[in-house]
């Protein structure tokens, strides 16, 4: 049982292969449908572990993830090691000087939306605590603490994400939102690593709880106080001596390795001294991009994905759900936490509409509420049922946040160039030299494509390219128009190698043509688009990069990953 | 013995945190000293595992890093992860299209640096396998096959590594050693493949020997071919329907677990399988640059050195060391080696004097002999005398290439800008606002440092710099001066944030000055430094930035990792 032989090596090999690639494959699938990629990668633990294929193909899911033995143990280590540098990357994410400079709003929406779901959901949970699933050797007290801070934690990637995604990151409602999120995440994680504490053997290291607790709010001052200042000194020393970028990588991550560890034998979760860490690491400064993204894009892209599929390993989601308690347990959150947000919305001042849709944003519990159940789940405090109840609430919370502030604000989706293109609307060589031709020869695709009148589209495109030139420079022209009775959008793209003049600021002729037709009722579609293609383009050398595409696939690579 | 408990959990993460950083802090070290970055990795495992540590503090060895137990297979999980990972990265680096362009040449050498040291090597190793160290229930035959591919293999990554040092990378000589390199790595690594199949039990899936060299041989070609073709078909298709970088990167960490996954399963070493398929991922001109990046630092940074560490905790490298025995191997692979590559780069038409400096190239077994080393330990093969030589000649032949090929080409060792920094030698506020005046104040902090007459090392620099003006442009001058006398090269840096008129090319005041003064007898020194600066402060807004630093650590870690 020392070192692994041939034979564990290739069921652990292929095992994490397969979980990754289903994980990954799903993850994106639900980003298409504009979700987040936790939730594809929670199903593909699902449909991996014994709730599917452990129902359809018994023997060949034991063989994979077995439950038992050498491989367990691996896949254990191994998903492990990823929520602890997990943690360390949602801690860099937390930007503790926004916190600061968005002062008192933000703090008030972070204690309400932390102090009114954990008060009404810690009543609940003590008034009824068989009804909600506790296990039945668990504390009642333990039990109660344990779901008020499932339900009260804020899940800050996907809140900051979903405020991306509906061009708010940067907005005064945002900044609040997101200074809240890191404040109710930090206070959340505090509460969190208390209630450890009070778990009878948990904090086995023979330190009473009042010790560990002592220790653990050393810790969090003693590392966001000195720790953090340290980082921010010792930086520049590790990039002057060090091998760039390998030194401020691996200082990185043997804090995080050290202050998860200390964590761990403090009495409470190793994840939290990863978190914190990460947290004071994440706000030096002096930490350069590349590093930041080495680390964040490879733990998120391949150990994220890895630790939320092995949750579904773990449990059978079919037979332990049960859709009352689901139900109750979602509600129950929603209720409380769209309060939490919105009452220290309106006490911070918001009006009525922008605090409902901070309430909606401080809604999300995602990730954060994910890794509190599997904690609880596996200290034995909840059952099996709660436990899917908890995931179930946690990816309900992430799905409707977005379109119910949406709806609040009345904020149109959002046109995306990626889900515009289609090989139908993509013409690689354009044959025509003038502008009118051009324009003659791209709107005939969309009139074939949609069985809309050409000449009468040429026209109004032509009619708004002859008031002012579409011609935006580095080579770029987007001639457009909105049409009545079009139904939805449609961008064509055009590629000229001879170049077309198109009478641009530059006085460079132009290769690529976006055409940009829009319905007349969607007001803003066409400046969404030509914003972002206006952005892609600014990166000189995009545009004689975008002439070698072959076909629409080469294009869209080349927009989505050659800058 | 199915998931870790918090004990498991701390010591885990204890564990990993104390040999990441000891393995980085003594990698630095050898490269500090021109040393590959694996030797201190190495030593680090030594320090940490049963030769220091556990002999002067037994229980704290055994408890970091036990031998037995749930924490002994969670470390052995993530250093199989590790060296999985390493071999995609090291075939990732394998470019074969540099292969096909070197021609004739590039083949010749690699194939005698592989055949005659692996010949000679079998003969003395089947002649006399007692006095090297065979394992006494290993097959002679098998034995003497392990041997000869351990001394002939060669370490690409660190022969890529010497030829960059050395300025030879891209040189006609550098292209053949490189080509050699690629040519005897895959080689080498199949006939090593085809040795493990040899072994008993190991082919352990219940394929005969002859179907698993079938097997692999089918396994190369298809990947090489037609998985290359699949691979760089679809990775515009990843780029464009995926997440970016996310979809890339798990897209080549998933073929590479399949790969290794398959090799492991067809009864060779699963990094073969990684290797192969690095190759194929690697050779693809659409794989992102940025991928590329996050993958191989991540991989060499953090895996690496956890991996080559953890090789050091396995054997007592002081009561297994066998000065004769090292010694021996060392030799043969020495002469072996150096014959192989000078042999067939004679045969290929190089000049004796080339000749000789391609065969002190291709001498470095490295990395590459480390791991067939630990896997023939692991497989019983070797003794753990025989397996503390191989590590001892790996290193050894490693450390001499460089030195080597220096004094036959008589090339000096190069400056590195790095070097010359120092605290006494750098100037925030120059108070002079004329060319004449900052040269007196610079080269007066020469003259008081080394004790040198600082009006005449003013009036040489002054001499040189009326003669020509030394601004470069992008608000960097470079004044400089080889001073009789003067024992080392000395660079001051000076920051002026007035900035002053230095004639340059671009009309625009200069921020920052590099007096460099270079002894007489040293004429390529200034231009080697001079080239380094010119190359750094290409990068626009470098000086903007340059201005702000407030010492000379400050400066450096720009340098190194501002661009």
């Amino acid at each position: 049982m020392d070192t692994m032989t041939s034979h564990h090596l290739f069921v652990l090999l292929l095992s994490l292969g397969v979980l990754l690639a289903v994980a990954r494959v799903l993850g994106e699938l639900a980003q298409r449908f504009r979700q987040p990629a936790v939730m594809g990668e929670l199903i593909a633990g699902i449909l991996l572990g014994p709730t599917v294929m452990g129902a359809l193909m018994p023997e060949l899911n034991a063989y994979l993830f077995p439950m038992k033995g050498l491989n367990a143990i691996a896949l254990d280590t191994i998903s492990n090691m990823a929520i602890v540098l997990f943690l360390l990357v949602a801690g860099m994410e937390v930007d503790l000087s926004t916190l600061w400079k968005q002062g008192r709003i933000g703090y008030k929406v972070g204690i309400t939306s932390i102090v009114i779901p954990f008060c009404i959901a810690f009543t609940t949970a003590f008034a009824f605590p068989e009804a909600l699933g506790r296990h039945l050797e668990a504390d009642p007290l333990i039990f109660a603490l344990f779901l008020a801070i499932a339900v009260s934690i804020s899940a800050l990637p996907i809140i900051a994400k979903i405020l991306m995604d509906m061009g708010l990151y940067r907005s005064d409602l945002g900044m609040v939102a997101i200074s809240a999120a890191i404040f109710n995440d930090l206070v959340g994680w505090m509460i969190f690593a208390v209630i450890l504490t009070l778990i009878d053997g948990h904090a086995g290291n023979g330190n009473s709880i009042l010790l560990t607790i002592s220790l653990t709010l050393a810790f969090v001052i003693a590392v966001l106080t000195l720790g953090r200042w340290l980082i921010h000194k010792a930086l520049p020393f590790v990039q002057a001596y060090t091998r760039w970028p390998g030194g401020e990588l691996s200082f990185a991550l043997v804090l995080g390795l050290f202050g998860a560890a200390f964590t761990e034998w403090i009495g409470i979760h190793a994840i939290f001294g990863a978190f914190i860490v990460g947290a004071a690491i994440g706000d030096s400064p002096h930490l350069r991009e590349r590093s930041r993204v080495i680390i964040e894009d490879f733990i998120s892209f391949i150990f994220a994905p890895v630790f939320f599929a092995s949750i579904g390993l773990k449990v059978n989601f079919l037979t332990h759900f049960d859709l009352w308690l689901a139900l109750t347990v979602t509600m129950i959150a929603c209720v409380c936490k769209f309060a939490g947000g919105a009452v220290g919305a309106r006490w911070g001042g918001l009006h009525r509409r922008e605090a409902c849709a901070v309430g909606f944003t401080m809604i999300s519990v995602g990730t954060m509420g994910i890794i509190i159940g599997i904690l609880a789940f596996e200290a034995g405090i909840i059952r099996q049922r709660l436990f899917v109840a908890l995931i179930v609430m946690a990816i309900f919370t992430s799905m409707i946040s977005g379109p119910a502030i949406r709806m609040t604000l009345h904020i149109e989706k959002r046109l995306r160039l990626r889900d515009m293109l289609s090989s139908k609307l993509f013409l690689k060589g354009i044959r025509s030299v003038s502008r009118r031709g051009v324009i003659d020869e791209l709107t005939q695709m969309v009139s074939a494509a949609e069985g809309l009148d050409a000449s009468s589209l040429a026209a109004a495109v032509w009619d708004r390219e002859e008031a002012l030139s579409t011609g935006i420079g580095n080579g770029v022209a987007l001639p457009h128009a909105r049409i009545k009775g079009l139904r939805q959008t449609q961008v064509v793209v055009g590629l000229s190698s001879t170049g077309i003049d198109f009478d641009a600021p530059d006085n460079r002729p132009v290769h690529v043509i976006f055409l940009i037709l829009t319905p007349a009722e969607a007001p803003d579609a066409q400046l969404q688009l030509a914003a972002e293609i206006a952005r892609l383009f600014r990166h000189k050398g995009l545009t004689e990069r975008a002439l070698r595409a072959e076909n629409v696939t080469d294009f869209l690579a080349l927009l989505r990953s050659g800058i």
